[in-house]
């Protein structure tokens, strides 16, 4: 049998401790588990963020695959935690949104309230359930106990609360959902929302001043500093300046309107 | 018998190449290890701060667990490197402090200082001892070295010098011992110095401007930008500001004197 | 067998999901491999500094490491991806001049043109080789495909433009090739170029004023604040602040020219 895989993404910051705690957990409980980071620099408590991150890592790794998300920022309240299977993975996360995206891509096969509490760590903190809860319920998972023991099965988890994007003959509207460290923004448009012959587009942020732009393959078919669109490793349409960056270029930010007329 | 754990504590930073090279060497000697990181951002040669990450850290990972950390400042000089068995996990450090709270927490059951050579890399650098000695030693320890081999025997590790904190009937007098990546103010205050009764709580900083915060038990109790005072997930007494950033808000760094009256 | 090692050096930030996407690639195809980061911190698209961090991080790793580079600016364009086997390790990287330092200190013993498609993934983005080519190909390179597999033998991989030291009786001129966190400045002297007994060095950066400073075995043995010159864990000739950031200090960047008198 193959090691499981765990993955772990939450907004706790590049290099926290924290998340040191709950590799130590998970390893307390099954040490035989490949243990892999998507990422810890989702930005505080932006639960949108944290779900773009997960569905377009997931799916990229081995089905069976145990994903732990912890962007929480209602921690200690009576909010749900899940835990689901979709799409052949395993998820571990605070119900709240977090696996709204993944949920959306794909429908959950099978959820459960995790209220199962010999499955916890011994003591429950109130301001962290990622190492308390939902370590320890992705590490017996792990090693073999059955989904169903987790807690009550449930019909639906919480979904995530982002405009869809609007199509018509000539145009497409959006919104930028992340800036990646290149300053690459990602929008929740996608390449088949475009006709497929378009090589240029008419780019309009937030009501700003329009301008044309390329619409290319890869960066490196334009100068340095000239704004581009092109379709991201993810599949999303994205907006970047060549070997520069669009975030700080254009002023964009998560959450801005994007506007694309061909 | 399950693979070995090794962490890594250290002052190089986020994604610095001496981290990789560590890990090198230890899969160079035994390859059946599992290597976690515990954080490479504690601030260069902070000692303080690297102990408090060790002490928070450690005890959640399974029995037997080496932890190699690395804040050297001395490094070069004639300072000693210690090799300590603490409630049943193994530590490699400089002997300057580093290991002090996790031996304030328990007394070390047996500690050697590292003089055998033939465990170390064939060249030992003058900036770089956690490559050339500590990652072998880890590394040979985990592939079944006996501990007693690695050098003679010492009766103690060097104290780090924390104040201690001073409790009255109605008042604790502690310290800013860490800010963390949200923020949040952990001190060397902890829950069972303060009655069981307190719902709030009076904090001066650094002697400045009294105020009363209230002494929760979970973010999400309050509104936005307040000031709260609540219990650690490492069980400390911490100062936070829901959803915002205690330390930028309050103006406190590692080391600032904290006083709650009651 | 012991577990394949695999590691990976990027341009993509520290905590970049676009990490775990290889990762979870590979570990799809091959899940018995230890994954250890070099760094993802290289400066966005600057080949010497990724070539620095692999030629020093590499030999430490054991013989048959499987080493993935990207920092890829040319990514989506007609630039061929190489696989070879160098001082006993392997390499997967864009055919840019990132393996140039290392393909310096020892002659690459076989090399292919990476073509053979069968071992991709099945769709290829323009714009993300990292993830649908060379972590695939390391992947089954792990699993124990032939070598000569994945593509056609070619004879040499791109040089990296460096330029070379120079070095007379009593001065040596070199390159500032990298800043680390400590702000210390690795240059492309070696220790070797300097007569053994000297102890104090004239230094001078970009044909800036001239000035005196010791050459140390190690930090510890000058006060704080002083400019030092040593050999670095690297075995690079080294400016460093002690306890300070050199780079700030001295205003020094990648690329500055350095000359040393003694």
């Amino acid at each position: 049998m193959p090691r499981s895989v765990i993955t772990l993404t939450t907004d706790f910051g590049p290099s926290s401790p924290y998340v040191a705690q709950m590799k130590g957990v998970i390893l307390a409980i099954h040490s035989d588990v490949e243990l892999v980071d998507v990422t810890h620099a989702v930005p505080h408590q932006q639960i949108l963020a944290g779900a773009v991150a997960l569905v377009d890592v997931y799916h990229h790794f081995p089905l069976g695959t145990i994903h732990i998300a912890v962007v929480d920022p209602g921690v200690g309240t009576n909010r749900a935690i899940a835990l689901a299977e979709i799409d052949g993975h395993f998820f571990v996360a605070p119900d709240n949104g977090l696996l709204g995206l993944v949920a959306r891509r794909t429908p959950p096969s099978r959820i459960v309230r995790v209220e199962a509490c010999e499955f916890w760590d011994q003591s429950i903190s109130h301001t962290f359930h990622g190492r308390d809860i939902m370590a320890p319920v992705a590490a017996h998972l792990a090693r073999g106990v059955e989904f169903a023991r987790f807690g009550p099965s449930q019909p639906v988890i919480q979904e995530l609360d982002v405009p869809d994007a609007v199509v018509t003959t000539n145009r497409a509207e959006g919104t930028v959902l992340t800036v990646d460290s290149f300053g690459n923004l990602a929008t929740n448009l996608d390449r088949d929302m475009l006709p497929r012959s378009v090589s240029e587009l008419t780019l309009q942020i937030d009501g700003h001043e329009k301008q044309v732009v390329p619409f290319v393959a890869t960066y490196a078919q334009r100068p340095a500093d000239q704004v581009v669109s092109l379709v991201s490793s993810s599949r999303r349409i994205e907006i970047a300046v060549v070997n520069g960056n669009a975030s700080r270029q254009l002023g964009v930010v998560p959450g801005s309107q994007i506007t694309l007329q061909w």
